[in-house]
């Protein structure tokens, strides 16, 4: 794979299983609702996944359904939720940084007539509970907030707040935008009494242009898509078979690495990050590494704007990111940095390092030095 | 390619130049949102890919979206046009035969408080432009239907509707669905006042999972997937990069395969099944040759299931279809059947023929044999 790549979070690159299941896919390319043995073994395809992603997760297979990405699973989720429970209450809840497919469905949502909460966070991005608390009321059908901040890496304490919306309001939906925890920390749907979440393939070494959503027996929401009646009635379109052939292939070679690797090897090259950079004091780490996913480093450097020190560190041949990647195109300061309280000059200096499986010691060795290096002489630069 | 699959209108093999482009988009795998050079590589291919579809229909690049499916683009243009409108008119026209992602996105608008005429159509599913003149208001403000029907392959007269449209309100928005003509039959875009018009990948030997919607210039419609932004827009969510690479090379494929077989090569295919079968008394033509797509032919056989003949032809190693893929688990008769008037017996022993520029004359040749001997053999079966 790619080597010195530390945009994980952006994308990944399709593994070699991904590309073989594709491949494959290629040639057993029958539309799955076809009545023909092509029709079969495409379908054969689809089930082989769902089982995969299923088993991966320890829940049943029925509860998945395929889309075209995160972005859609989080608008069938939330939309789908929101048009299903209209006559119980129209008022959602999420928190002030979520990812743009979250907050931009709650904002169509408030065109549409609903009432939505923004829970506050703290300077690392974690979830005000108090606040959810007592913004739940029996009106409240949704509250919808990602296990991993895309930006920062917060990881939210979905057990908690799984908790405390089942205490206050047992019928209301709890929505957890996984696309940037799964396969990097353990997910328990069960435990946190997750009633919907999304997942994507392509931040897992799969292709882009696939997700999923698991959908809690029991919990019932409208589709947003309409056609055909294709993934029992809740995504309508003939199916990404080759896509979703390579999810299936992707979750494979991350157990894999994983049983490879051990449990703990994100961790620790995060940790040789954080060493690295806690010590700098011309380095500031976006989120404390007590509540920080293990794939994700914000740092932000003095005097330095985000997008030189990336292009900087490119010309080393190192990729990293500014922010998340689909808001990398807006000059405008982050709305997740605005919401954690950093300051502007902060702000503007925040690169996003992004680890996967792929990643070796030996290149965030390499990249640390490059990232210490370029902060130094483009201080030095501006200082002149 | 796969030998004697006649079900190219349900989905289609990819072809070497897609996959090769697949291949290759594996390698540059950047998120084109990303910043750095990896993302730029793969801004390209998205270009390259629009510009390839855009040269195709003679409009410019800038007219077309990328999007998930052909039900994702006829969902957004109708579904963006109505909400976008829904001050000026909430009047929508569609025609009794469209496909289910058409008339199911009607039928949800209607739920949500807008009302819709159904047209009807002629024998050979041919609209009845008379009662779409009595039907146009100024309250109008989206007609909807199929440059070819998927099930019988009616193509409708989309330059005289257009006129029609523009005459009597030209600011309802005309979209057409282009799914099953493109690549197959001439579409003028701009000769027949063509606002909105969907496309998908996977029929014209591209992967599923990838699909275009064209707007034309000056044009407005809301965006239903809501998110990060991405084409301009209208289509948030990272973009299934190397579906829409292997579109654009399945687009040259087809381009390729017409200069080296001519403009007629499927019409000669075509009319090869319309000899053979307008000659057996035993088998019913479900579209006159005249108004129907050089790629589908759709025959009901006396007194057979049609789903009894797809069986046989495949132990005879062919690949049809019964009706359109995405109904073909419904046990009802199909709409579009019922709406030209198919009494209930015929219309139960349907089969489609659906062509490709794969497909062969020897190949046809023997499936006109094997469907007459299927047919003769099953109604002697049944006459025991």
């Amino acid at each position: 794979m790619k080597s010195n790549y530390f945009d994980n979070s952006a994308t990944t690159e399709p593994c070699d299983y991904a590309i073989e299941a594709m491949l494959d896919a290629a040639k057993n390319f029958g539309n799955p609702s076809s009545l023909h043995s092509m029709g079969i073994s495409a379908e054969n395809i689809l089930k082989s996944s769902r089982k995969i992603l299923a088993q991966s997760l320890k829940v049943e297979d029925k509860c998945f359904y395929f889309t075209s990405c995160g972005t859609e699973s989080n608008n069938t989720a939330i939309i789908g939720t929101a048009y299903r429970k209209k006559s119980i209450g129209t008022h959602i809840i999420t928190t002030k940084i979520e990812h743009p497919s979250v907050l931009n469905a709650f904002k169509f949502l408030e065109s549409q007539g609903w009432s939505a909460t923004y829970l506050d966070t703290d300077k690392n991005g974690r979830v005000d509970l108090d606040m959810l608390k007592r913004s739940l009321t029996s009106k409240t059908v949704l509250v919808s907030m990602a296990h991993v901040n895309n930006e920062i890496g917060t990881v939210q304490p979905i057990e908690e707040v799984g908790n405390i919306i089942k205490q206050s309001n047992p019928r209301c939906h709890f929505h957890v935008d996984c696309v940037q925890s799964y396969m990097k920390i353990p997910i328990d749907l069960k435990k946190a009494n997750v009633s919907l979440a999304s997942f994507s393939a392509h931040k897992i070494h799969g292709f882009k242009g696939c997700g999923a959503l698991y959908v809690q027996p029991g919990v019932n929401i409208d589709n947003i898509i309409y056609g055909g009646g294709q993934e029992r009635g809740m995504r309508s379109g003939t199916e990404n078979v080759a896509g979703i052939a390579a999810f299936g292939a992707a979750i494979r070679w991350n157990n894999e690495e994983i049983s490879k690797k051990g449990i703990g090897y994100l961790g620790s090259l995060h940790d040789m990050l954080y060493d690295a950079f806690e010590e700098c004091d011309n380095i500031t780490l976006m989120c404390e590494r007590n509540v920080c996913a293990p794939h994700i480093c914000s740092i932000s450097a003095r005097n330095t704007r985000g997008e030189v020190l990336l292009h900087t560190l490119e010309k080393e041949g190192f990729f990293v990111s500014t922010g998340s990647a689909c808001s990398s195109h807006k000059r405008n300061i982050s709305h997740v940095l605005q919401a954690t309280g950093t300051p502007r000059d902060v702000a503007e200096g925040v690169i996003r390092i992004s680890l996967s499986y792929s990643n070796t010691p030996e290149e965030v060795r390499a990249l640390i030095e490059a990232v210490k290096n370029a902060v130094r002489e483009l201080e030095q630069y501006i200082q002149k």
